[in-house]
């Protein structure tokens, strides 16, 4: 198995509700409207939006409230970008998890929640890099 | 916010079990192994497995037990790279959601559970571009 991930699909309860908000913090579908689905080209791979009842029969899970351990992390250049990107996602309607500060591992950082509950850090790590077309390099 | 995902960070039980199924698959990490994180250089992403309690804490959820509604996805680039993926999960120690087989969207997908019971999608999806390096390029 290569070591790459093609694919995250958030599973959603409101499909429209989940396009408004990532269209809200600037993301673009070229997927047909009319679809019950919808894909985000995001660098080399790619985030889908889908029932989240489709989703978990389609992955052979049980669709049990809860929280599953996933934890998505957008990198940006700066500490100054952490606070604009949770400002925009508390302006699309997140719920901010906690505001932008200074964390343990020595980055910045601060977490907003989507609409079905699913958490995003945004992250300045000094040591890592973040290229021009938004690609992430491990320091080590 | 830019249009990408920079980090997918599984929450896991035993930090050493998910290390061993993820290397079993042929991941490698350089991760000091004295630390409690283990990072993965994914393309042009990163993927991380940490101790699920510290995950919630860190992403400000609370850990109740169940499904969160993320499904990662593998794409490959043929149906036969779909059940050799499956069979060297199964090796793994991977539950096999389902064996390979064709799909209601028309191509080629099957699903393993990893230890921690994160689910992953392997698919071959005939629209969508596998390249060289790994990335995935929506057909549309």
């Amino acid at each position: 198995m290569e070591q790459r991930v093609s694919v995250i699909t958030l599973g959603v309860a409101d499909l429209e509700r989940a396009k408004r908000f990532y269209t809200a913090l600037g993301w673009r579908t070229n997927t047909d409207p009319s679809l019950d689905v919808a894909f985000f080209q995001a660098g080399g791979m790619v985030v889908a939006l889908w029932g989240r009842g489709q989703l978990a029969e389609d992955s052979v899970v049980e669709d049990a409230p809860g929280w599953g351990g996933v934890t998505l992390a957008h990198n940006v250049r700066s500490p100054e970008e952490v606070d604009r990107v949770i400002d925009d996602a508390r302006a699309a309607g997140a719920t901010i998890g906690r505001e932008g500060a200074e964390t343990f591992w020595g980055g910045y950082s601060g977490v907003f929640i989507d609409p079905d509950g699913h958490p995003w850090e945004v992250a300045h790590n000094p040591r890592w890099t973040v290229a021009d077309d938004g690609s992430v390099r491990l320091g080590d």
